[in-house]
Parts: structure tokens; C-alpha cells; sequence
């Protein structure tokens, strides 16, 4: 047999870090593949890649624990996320060459799939980027609806707060309060990102919190009747200042923590009496937990966007050379909207 | 009309604090009253108070801060708070004298009661000491039920963990707790606590948190398949080392805080993190919106009491001049049991 060798660009994970992820964390590697058939029985895909998705949870798995949900990067090896692929060889049954998929996949132009359960079919849509699948349509997206309908108990007419409101995750949560009939304000790191939420995504006001001494005084202008619910996505300062000014039976959905994420002493939260005083419940919650609910979530949101009663705004960087870069900017604010990279074209 | 005139021993509230109570902040002063009914139209009543509760939550309201669910008290008048007492005259269609009745009354031999709304008559029982009403089947005892039941969602053969637990509310929740079919442990703050726990309330295993040099560590030993449900009545530390212990989907009811009642700068909370990838739901309450719940409370508790299947531990002090020492004392970890006052005898 004589299969076309070609080169695999791979961007691979150096080794376990303590601190916010850097780029020489990483490594931009060359090697080739051969366009193999997997073996028979294997099940496994051959698949190009044509998106990788940045997201922060990525950085948990740059640490030395294997007690988290899921497991550490392994050094030496190209890291792992969800992405948009396109099957080039199929040994399972439910995949074809030319078949569109997302799910996980290898920092690299060209992977081996092995495990395929968590996979999903792609049925292309012209009026929705393939792009989207990693994000408004994929794990961001689905934690946003998840979180939003089945942790925060939403009723109309509710004041919504949303941390880190323009990223992946907090750019749907505000449409989809503001469908709902809720009072939706955001909290961002630019003026840029402002204007967006206040001009693109429809949130009813947004504020720039690196432009706010006081938190708790921004919190208490914005919310003169308090928040009903507090979708987080950064911990920490903001989480404590949102601990002063919810209301009674306010409900917390503890997201992304960003702001803590690559902290190994992360910071006190000092304001949890309210917890009880305003009963409030603060859960904490994966996306993968609700897996039941994601056919209903495909549907709903992708004729919410078809609609156009939604949008999405993605932060696109071209090439696997800038996916180290892209990544490391997700921990300063750098992406505006949901961080992806092309690694194809379509 | 000549009325009886009686002296009328008060314990009354100096004025605000921002410190961990002292004896100093009350004061024991004698008055005259006049054993009169209350005048017509009133709805009030005259009662004689035979018990009086110690509780923390009472701290919060040496507070000058109005905002919260209870008001603060009135410097120079006595203190407030859950008592029995027996109905001496009234003016009120509901009650007569020699009713016993418990409720709000104030810190002193004789009280008169304007609001009569959350008074509830005693069905005076050979069987269950009259004390109980302000603990096992009053407040705190509610404050179990309702905690355990309704936030906890509790299941047979879960892990449960309960601080302060030969409390008044902690005492019931792990003999529920048992009665559920879970494993329970407690900590207190002392050898004859701890035994007490392991002896008499019927706990799995019991520890003295004030002989552990690591939280973590002593949670670790007695939980090594980690706590289900934390029932937290104290916070801070305890809480914090908790948090590290969680199973996925715990459940953590925030109660009492009582280690950082008094504290101005609470202490720091650093584990949170864990809420996200344990999928914790971390929920504050007070017992008084679960009111509805009561009659099955008093029944099924009443019921379980009587039967032999819990039993209940009072720490009781003789005498309104002891009350300030014994409400001091709750700060500190003095009482072992609930803490109640005798006024009178019945």
C-alpha cells in the first residue's frame, strides 16, 4: 500500500505548571502521518481538523491531579479540546469519509480518533458557521443553557448579573435572560467588550470592572433592588462583592472561575453570611451533567440563531502556530467573544 | 382596682457591639409591674415566662444594621427571644389564663405580648418536658428538620457531617441523620461533647476539632469516601476543609456561621473552586421560611421522642441573672446541649 505521508503540525503540552499557562508551555512541533485507513476493528477515525477550541477549564488540566473530572494533559503529547473536524478514514460504522464531526480532538492538523463515543455528527447548515459547533453550539454554549434554565431557576422579570458577560459562555446567558424576560446586566475587562454588550448582545447595561474601585458600589448602581441571579464566571473579588447585593432567594451559578483558575492559593471569598441571611443557593455545576438536555439545547438555539434573535461573536486566530498564543490570552482578556482556531479551511 | 403589684427582674441590651458578646453588654436591672389585663381591644396578654433560649442567631441582632430578616434590639429595653411562658391575663380570643404558650417574649419575669401572630399554645405532655418547646420542638429543632429534609435532599446511606453537633440544632440533625439510614459524624469542641455524640446521640464517630491540627486531614480519616451532605453550623475553617472533602453532587446546608457571628472581617472561604468540578449545591435558609412544615415537625418529632427513638440534650442554667453568662457563654462553646434559661418554675 502506498498512503499519502504528510506533515502533522502538533502543538504539544511541555509539562505540569503551577501558574497562569505561558507559551513556552507549549511547543510547536512537525512531524508527518501517514493518511491510513485505521485498522479494521479499531472503530477508531482518521479526521482532519478545521477548528480547535480555546476555553479555560483547558488550564485544570495542565496541572498534576488526577482526582479532577478529567484527566491532566500528557506531556510530550499534542493537548487535547473540543474541535470541528473532518472524517478522512472511518473504521466505525456511524462515520463516513467527507462527514463532519466535533467533539474531542488533537492540537494538530491530523488525529487518530480512538474514543468516539462523545462524538457528534455535524448536519451542515449554511446558515450556521461550522465554527459555532465549538462554541454557541457546543460545550460554551451548553453550559450557558444549561446553567441559565436548570441552575439559576430563572423567572421573568428577574435581575440577571453575568461576569465575563462577552466570553463564550457569558455572551449567551445574557440573550438568553433577556429571551426570557429578565433584567440583564454584564460586567467585562474593556470598553470594547462593553460597547458589545451593550450594542451587539442587548444587555440592558454593562460596566467595565477594571475601571470600578469599588465593586460592590458598581453592583449596588447597577442593581439599586439587588440581583436575583448571579451567573459567575470569574470567582473571587466579583463573586464576593455579588455576595452583598443578592436578594432573598437569589440563586449563584458557580461557572468558570477564571480569575482563580491558575492561582495555586486562590483568593477568600469574606461574604458568604449572606448565604443565609438572604437564603441564597450557590451551585456549582458542569455542563457534562446534563448531557439529556442537549438535543432540546441544538434545537432551540440553533433556530434562536436562524432567527436571528441571537448572535454570537467569535474571537477567530488563523493557524495552529497562534493557538498557544490564543490560549494564553484567554487568562488576560485578550479573546473578545469565544477564542477559536482555524486550523483548515473548509 | 387594686391590682397585684410585682417586682419584674429584666436582662437588658446596653447597646450595640462589633465584638464577641460579653457579660458587660447586658445589664440586670429590677422594675415594678403591675399584674393588670391588658386593656380591652388590645389583643395583648400578660404572661409569666418560665423558659427563655440562648441562641446565636440572637448576636446579629446587637448589630445596628436594620437590613436584615430580624430587626436589632432597642438599647436600655430588655432582650428578646424565644421563650414559654404561661398566659397570666388576656385579652386575646385565642388564649386564657394558665394557657402555656411559647414564642417571642422578652428577657424578664413578666412580659406583655402585643404581637400574637407567631405564638403557639403548648399541648401540655407528661411525656415532653416543657423546655423543649423552645429546642427540640421549637426553633432550632425546626431549624434541623427543615435543614435536613428540604435542603439537604438527603439519602439513605449517604455520608453526612455535621459541626457543632451536640448543639441544639446539631444534636437533631445527626439523630435524623441516623434515623435516615446515613452515616454521621460530628465534631465539638470538647472530650465530654465528643463523647456524648458517640455515647448518647447515637453518631458513627465523633471528633474534638479543637485536638486537630489539620481539618483536612481528621475529615479525611473519617470520611474516606468524602461527605455526601455538610450540615455547617459554624463555618470559616470547618467549612473550608469541608469543601475539600465533598462528593460529587454534595450538598452543603449553611446554618449558624457561629465562628464568625461576631467577627466584623469574617475569615476567608479559599476551596470554593471545588463547588465547580464536584457539582456542590451550596445553599443558605432560615427555618422560618419552611413554616408550612411545622405541624408535621412537631408531630413526627414529638412522635419520635416519645417513642425512645431520639433523645435531646438541655443545658440549663436557674435564674434571669445567669442568662448573660450563659448567652456569653454559647460564643465560647460552654453550653453542651441547648442552652436554656429557668425563670420560673413551672
Amino acid at each position: 500500500m502506498s498512503e499519502e505521508v504528510v506533515q502533522n503540525k502538533k502543538v504539544t503540552f511541555k509539562g505540569y505548571i503551577d501558574d497562569v499557562p505561558k507559551e513556552t508551555d507549549m511547543e510547536l512541533k512537525l512531524s508527518n502521518i501517514e493518511l491510513n485507513p485505521p485498522p479494521q476493528g479499531s472503530a477508531a477515525l482518521l479526521v482532519k481538523n478545521l477548528y480547535l477550541s480555546c476555553d479555560p477549564y483547558m488550564r485544570g488540566r495542565m496541572r498534576d491531579f488526577h482526582g479532577s473530572y478529567i484527566p491532566p494533559f500528557v506531556p510530550g503529547q499534542a493537548l487535547e479540546g473540543f474541535g470541528v473536524s473532518e472524517v478522512i478514514h472511518s473504521d466505525h460504522p456511524n462515520y463516513k469519509p467527507g462527514d463532519l464531526i466535533t467533539g474531542f480532538t488533537g492540537w494538530e492538523e491530523y488525529s487518530v480518533i480512538q474514543r468516539t463515543e462523545q462524538l457528534r455528527k455535524i448536519q451542515p447548515d449554511d446558515r450556521i458557521p461550522l465554527s459555532f459547533h465549538v462554541g454557541l453550539l457546543g460545550m460554551p454554549g451548553f453550559t450557558a443553557y444549561a446553567g441559565f434554565f436548570e441552575v439559576c431557576s430563572p423567572t421573568k422579570g428577574e435581575y440577571v448579573f453575568v461576569s465575563a458577560a462577552s466570553g463564550a459562555v457569558g455572551q449567551l446567558v445574557g440573550q438568553l435572560a433577556k429571551l426570557h424576560g429578565c433584567y440583564v446586566v454584564g460586567s467585562a475587562g474593556s470598553k470594547e467588550k462593553v460597547d458589545l454588550l451593550k450594542n451587539k448582545l442587548g444587555f440592558d447595561e454593562a460596566f467595565n470592572y477594571k475601571e470600578e474601585l469599588d465593586l460592590n458600589a458598581a453592583l449596588q448602581r447597577y442593581f439599586p433592588q439587588g440581583i436575583d441571579i448571579y451567573f459567575d464566571n470569574v470567582g473571587g473579588d466579583m463573586l464576593d462583592a455579588a455576595l452583598l447585593n443578592m436578594r432573598i432567594h437569589g440563586r449563584i451559578a458557580v461557572c468558570g472561575m477564571v480569575s482563580q483558575q491558575s492561582l495555586s492559593k486562590p483568593k477568600g471569598i469574606y461574604n458568604l453570611f449572606n448565604l443565609i441571611s438572604r437564603r441564597i443557593r450557590m451551585q456549582g455545576f458542569l455542563q457534562s451533567d446534563y448531557l439529556h438536555l442537549y438535543p432540546r439545547f441544538l434545537e432551540d438555539v440553533s433556530n434562536y440563531y436562524k432567527q436571528g434573535k441571537i448572535v454570537y461573536i467569535e474571537d477567530m486566530n488563523e493557524g495552529l502556530e497562534s493557538a498557544p498564543s490564543a490560549f494564553v490570552g484567554l487568562f488576560h482578556g485578550k479573546n473578545v467573544g469565544k477564542q477559536v482556531i482555524r486550523v483548515a479551511h473548509e
